[in-house]
């Protein structure tokens, strides 16, 4: 698993009445506990059901040695697929549900916010065939981080000046695509000032205050904005078929850790200096 | 035409160069002049070209005997659609783009705003199948307007509960599609915390000053929000077959006058206490 | 219930487990049992799951005083719905995914298949704002259902013909959507041939044989054919929206019977001259 | 230009009244030409337009010095995108319509006919995130053609087992998406048949006479059959905006001739052995 509640193990045991599952199969599982019942979750739209509970905060989580969850909050996963990434298929489904809201093959895409889940985005638009993918943050350590995933410009706002590299990236129009994955309210500002008329826009990044929006600009431009929460049922698939197919998510790992050492992990996480950091949960190593 | 910029009327002339139309051809005319050559305009999206120039601002409108146009911008207008109607095809226009632009059968509407724009909205939307339609603003003169048009209930929310009428209406989980007509930003606020998760809104109410958005609201709601200008080329062709399916939105006609009384007609208008005001265009009267 | 496998009810016992379901709720349920753990399933595709099992088909249904349904395929149905209605939502739903599966605003919609369903979606395209609805077949009796069910022209494709109907109903280019119900290869020609450019078609009538089709009018055409199977969970939500709003598709009720008369229900049904069919389940008469 | 009717080149000369150009720019031309003034045209899709002139075919095409076409037509061609390529932008953009029809990214995708037009889709389809990409043809040249082209399979319909070649390539419930490029009836059952449940189909290959069609797969699967013709205006800026973000064609280019030896471009052509053939239309070389 990750410093965060995501996971990947095997079924240890099922509860009375489940089927179709078996003891030690490999697993990771949705975090969000829905009804299933109402209409949202009858359309494949989990993320938006009215009870959702939250595994992790509103029951216990995955930071222990078994989790429970409901039959239907299980994803299988195949063996083929790399451990370690698979440990933040939470993260990287927000990540694939935020990239993947809006087509982006062609497309110049902006991000704002180069956390673990804007830079994981960002390779998921570059395999996706974006044209141009750039990414800005205030934190350099990050933006070298999305330079070795690939992105064709990493802007350090506090110091940079996107217009001028948007030139040099040969945009003329603005972008296509933005990608908001920093609740930083200067930053949704930019980029809904970046954008061409007709662009897209998702929204990722939850912010403490409200931000003062120029709903002219939104309307004269035509832009969409799109909030996203959680993930759909659907990206869990769609995260297997791109690494399947060649996405190489793993550069964003930066630390490895064994669980025992969790302490350092936290450390690394709140250096500001870190991608995702990985706790090994197998038995404790002799050392 | 009414008093604003639209128009309905016949081909006088023909500049050079000019095919397949011929004088005497019923027409009204796309108020908007754009490039035909970006890739918005090459969409089917003109209404999101950079370079436009509009008819009635950018050069001489349509308060002359004669309006000049590029012939791109002519519409054909089939006799059998009503002169009175057509006349204001141009905010019939900007209605029918912003009330389209979510799919409304069977779905609870909110309209926020209930000018003229507004109302026919809540007309398209009625016509187009929706469960329940609701238009709130504190006008009592419109909100009357609109209880003609046939909306299910419309809210003074100045003194009314919009909750509390939700209620009332049978709504349990709030708004599927919100209209925001308006452009004031507490009706938007109302609006967006009045959504289902997974609300569509479309946004084309110009407003002065940035509005405050609790953007945590729109992404754990999952909302859309579309801002929408001028009208696609398409909807001229939906509003004729709208109304030609049955559609009669004639009753937003409080006023009609003489071209020669212009200034009866700005003063309804000013008023507040009207909805389209139609001037006629013919040879003077004799009176 | 009908005669077919429909049936609206009180829930009568839980099994162990079940949880958010009451005894004495009134429902319905879907038809075909799915897996709700492939990707179609999580996509609120239930309608593409492979591993179905059909409720009165591969286990039994509801010709009985009591069906057994899991969970999940339970329908709440809101005490405001007409029985008689709800009582064949299973064949309505078909007829919504059908007709709903394009837009139809403002739209020409031919239906080939005047059969319940045919003329329920007919009710539905109607509802939902299109401007002229067609609807073909050869039996009389269910033409003349469709024109009381509001069609603007039913059409006896033995003897008449339909391109000089569609001229004197105000076509000029062909349907823009078209609704193939009749499983009839002579009858997809006729649509297909009769669409324009761009046109829309959703198909649900089964057939027999293989169909020869004639690929370039599709492709020069660019036609879109959708298959449709079942109903989405959504069509459940859509359905009740729909009558709540004001849908009226009653009249297709012709004949009401008492369960003991069922061999009535199923002589009207094989003869040709009825729409649904409809059993009154509850105890037995006294007569 | 290419063996065919595609070409690049410069603006020669400008016809009276035209604004916006200059002679010298360079530029390719749509060959279809539209009347800018249908439901279709308005929609940005020219495609469709029932008035279509063709360029090569209904008037004089490119295979000449000049080629004379109207303003709207032109295509402004960047200076930074590769000559031989933009010489077959016109079957690049019918690969670009069909390839892009339906999502891609992290898909499964059959091609049916490996022609330089399959060929080049196999190409996008895998730029644009494809998870397995596998196309089928009899012709062993081409096939090998498309390997260089990067596809999972190259399968020869003739002697290998499609099916067997999916399990080997870890397909479970068949393809996601189908491009039919062969106009081969038997390639459209095939492909029919090795769609999963929901799977979209784009068809672009015209076949001579009638296929006969498994309605009830098509039904029963829930099949997108849509029909592509031509390009949109769009595909044209995908195309440019592809390649600037790494779309290599080249390898589809086999034979390059000077335009006075085209004879051997045809002979090249037709033999069957071979990809894009380019012409260099520049002065007469000495040799």
């Amino acid at each position: 698993m990750t410093i965060g509640h995501e996971y990947v193990g095997e079924i240890a045991a099922l509860g009375s009445g489940v089927t179709g599952l078996t003891v030690g199969q490999r697993v990771s599982g949705e975090g969000h506990i829905t009804c299933h019942h109402c209409r949202n979750c009858h359309n494949g739209n989990i993320q938006w059901c009215r009870d959702t509970v939250s595994v992790g905060v509103d029951r216990d989580g995955a930071f222990a040695e078994y989790v429970c969850i409901p039959q239907e909050n299980v994803i299988l996963i195949e063996p083929s697929l790399p451990e370690d990434v698979v440990a933040f298929f939470d993260a990287f489904g927000n990540a694939t549900h935020t990239a993947l809201m809006f087509p982006v093959i062609g497309e110049d895409v902006l991000i704002t916010g180069a956390g673990p889940i804007g830079i994981i985005a960002a390779a998921i638009v570059r395999y996706a065939g974006a044209r141009r993918v750039i990414i800005t943050d205030v934190n350099d350590y990050r933006l070298e981080l999305a330079r070795k995933m690939g992105v064709d410009a990493a802007v350090n706002t506090a110091r940079e000046d996107l217009p001028q590299i948007m030139k040099e990236q040969g945009l003329t129009e603005g972008f296509d695509v933005g990608l908001e994955m920093s609740g930083n309210g200067a930053a949704l500002s930019q980029m809904i000032n970046s954008m061409r008329n007709g662009g897209k826009i998702a929204l990722l990044g939850i912010s403490n205050k409200p931000v003062p929006m120029n709903m002219n600009t939104i309307i004269t431009k035509g832009l969409t904005l799109q909030g996203i929460y959680g993930r759909r049922l659907d990206n869990w698939h769609q995260m297997s078929y791109m690494v399947q197919g060649g996405l190489d998510i793993s550069p964003i790992i930066t630390h490895r850790y064994h669980y025992t050492e969790f302490e350092k992990g936290f450390e690394a996480m709140n250096s500001g200096r870190s991608g995702k950091v990985v706790l090994d949960w197998t038995a404790k190593r002799e050392d």
